[in-house]
């Protein structure tokens, strides 16, 4: 039985310092060079596609209304693309209008649109109505803040819950600050969370009373296909929530195949209301002739269907869930019962959402830095690049081998217990 | 010796009409359906570039560098397409940004980016200035203007020459007016008129005297390497005249290899100054993680360098030159000597433009439908849809069969002298 580290004495939190700091010295020397920043897919990972990327032929490219993909045309995406992502959304294919090679563009570009031109007819552009503001459910998604940050878009932390982003907090700012333009979402497999947002929370972002007419919820379906267990996480569908009620235009959501087939070269899509369907063509129609339509054809032709995704990303599980094992593993073997941490046991995603004692984030970073071991910027994870508990690290278990995750968490829990020690002592 | 119409008496001409009349109903009796509307590769063409398709493995898919293409990474494109593009363009790696698979996209987004931030840190968005206007040389291009369209920025025709546009009229209205924000140029085998700028033009655009400090001119090298004859056009490099002066941040210039590789599923690329490379990467960085890499990699890999694109160009022209000569032909031997319009014979790119009878464009364009033929739609290559003179018509020979082709022309000329016959004899 471990002793929790709040209850020792200081001369016990010296001489575990000591300790620690000999075994933190011992895999300084070590040199290692080891990187769990980035939700990147492993090379093992990729490998799983390959076969996408010869199955297309130039005498075989014609969609099934018998139009060439390596041709002009097509804005909103060829009907089996729209067909496929609409299966995997339980959505309409006239609800979806596919998009460059990764969602990130199409979440900027949707941005931009709402920017310049407003989200619809009715609506003055953003960029007209003086400063605008975002709810951002936090930790979340880096580069969401990132985006808000570039346009000058007002950013305002909401908290997380096992449920997801803390509705009230939600509904109080929604409802009475006209100025609230949008809200983040990741709903299943939050980044970092790897929370899924529940029925209940789902219900209530679909019912929200919005001050704001040209409100709109950026539903960030990330990780929609991404389970890495038995036991994977059900979303309900918020389109059916909102079908025919006053908010039916007030959700964009975005998908892509970025984590299923190639990160940057996947294909990816807008989908939401006709209204807003029709909108966004208005202007894509002026910004593009068409996406990547080859692309499109490519990766229907490899996946079939919705089944042929979720057989696909099976594989991809049988590679991942072992990493995030080796990652729970080390942090309940070595930190459990030491009062030092808690930690997110995520059913999907890309992440396990460590929360460090308060004060010590900032600490680990530096530490693990100095013994070669990369992670997401400290921080990175709110709004601004600000904790501000200076408590959560997001450890990305996926790209590392198995061998040189092993060796960077036995570095990360002794530099969580150090800086834990320190803190502890500096009181 | 054909006799012109202009010379021909009132019953000559009723005479002509009900000759002419015959034809037409004769042609619209075989129930054609013909389209000359766009610049559309034939199948035959894309036939060219079939086994890029399956170039790239994904035991290969490594860049010079070792950087997987296949993941995540590499915000401003791979090292070899960037230094692909740039030897197309006689210019630095370090003045690529590697775009999406269309370059009008990445001319939408810097245009957006822009009007959200203005062209650089010093400057005001232009969606912050009030009215904003671009010089359209036209005839020109229609998506250049349908973006202008989009984003409220008013156009303003530029008469067109043999050696681009009219520069009197372009110095005049860029140095007074501050108001003047772009101007759209496509220099090589201009969009329609096939007119490449000449050294004079290139030089005088490289030396405006601007009223607006944050005046940009977009410079759509769209037919970069789109020779039709043994004898093409050269344009000077615009950079090798603005680099170290006033005006060295004044040029963006797009390339893509649309009508190299697959229209809207090649690469793309944004070329500039060092400063305003850098300016763009700021915001497209959070725009996107990198574009399509993979296809980056397949490009280069299929034609490996600027010598193997021209040699592929070829092949090409061998399938157009003889489409363009069709045309022509149809011309020269129907129209020739009749008064009723002229027409450039360009030495590359993808269209004949042609001037019929001034206010008979229009009418031609209604003549032929009847008799299903489609052209571009006629005012389509002015500002606003509005050719003042209704003369100027876009002919897209590149899609069409040759048969279709030569079935097409025999309609065409008919209506050109039908509806010049017609506004004769209505004098």
């Amino acid at each position: 039985m471990k002793k929790s580290y709040k209850t020792m004495t200081r001369p016990e939190l010296e001489a575990e310092i000591v300790s620690l700091r000999a075994a933190y010295d011992a895999k300084v020397k070590k040199g290692l060079k080891l990187d769990m920043s980035r939700g990147k897919p492993s090379t093992e990972q990729l490998d799983l596609s390959n076969e996408m990327l010869t199955v297309l032929h130039g005498d075989d490219c014609k969609t099934e209304t018998g139009f060439d993909v390596r041709n002009y045309g097509v804005l909103a995406g060829i009907p089996e693309a729209r067909r496929f992502i609409a299966e995997l959304c339980s959505v309409s294919p006239e609800n979806v209008i596919m998009g460059g090679s990764a969602s990130l563009e199409v979440m900027y570009n949707a941005l931009m649109r709402a920017m310049i031109f407003g989200v619809d007819k009715e609506s003055e552009p953003w960029a007209k109505q003086g400063k605008i503001k975002f709810l951002c459910p936090a930790p979340g998604y880096d580069r969401h803040f990132g985006m808000c940050q570039d346009l000058c878009i007002e950013m305002i932390n909401i908290k997380m819950t096992d449920e997801g982003p803390d509705m009230d907090e939600v509904e109080r700012l929604v409802a009475s600050d006209s100025s609230v333009k949008g809200m983040w979402c990741v709903p299943k497999y939050s980044n970092p969370d790897g929370v899924t947002y529940s029925e209940k929370t789902v219900r209530r972002i679909a019912d929200l009373d919005h001050a704001a007419p040209d409100f709109r919820v950026f539903w960030d379906n990330a990780y929609i296909v991404h389970d890495l267990t038995d036991t994977p996480d059900e979303l309900i569908n918020i389109f059916d929530l909102t079908r025919g009620t006053k908010n039916e235009d007030m959700v964009y959501m975005f998908v892509s195949t970025a984590k299923i087939s190639f990160p940057g070269a996947g294909i990816s899509a807008f989908i939401s209301s006709e209204k807003n369907v029709a909108e966004a063509l208005s202007h894509i129609n002026f910004q593009t002739i068409s996406y990547d339509k080859i692309n499109q054809l490519r990766h229907v032709r490899y996946f079939g269907n919705a089944d042929g995704v979720r057989e696909h990303m099976k594989r991809h599980a049988s590679i991942l869930y072992p990493k995030f094992k080796i990652v729970l593993d080390a942090l309940d073997s070595e930190l459990g019962g030491l009062d030092v941490a808690e930690w997110r046991r995520p059913n999907g995603g890309y992440f396990v959402s460590f929360y460090a004692m308060p004060g010590t984030a900032k600490r680990i970073g530096e530490l693990c830095k100095g013994a070669g071991v990369t992670l997401t910027s400290v921080g990175a994870t709110y709004p601004y690049g600000v904790d501000p508990d200076d408590s959560n690290i997001r450890i990305a278990p996926s790209y590392p081998t198995t061998e040189e995750l092993k060796a960077a968490m036995e570095v990360f829990v002794i530099c969580v217990r150090l800086a834990a020690a320190e803190k502890l002592l500096s009181k």
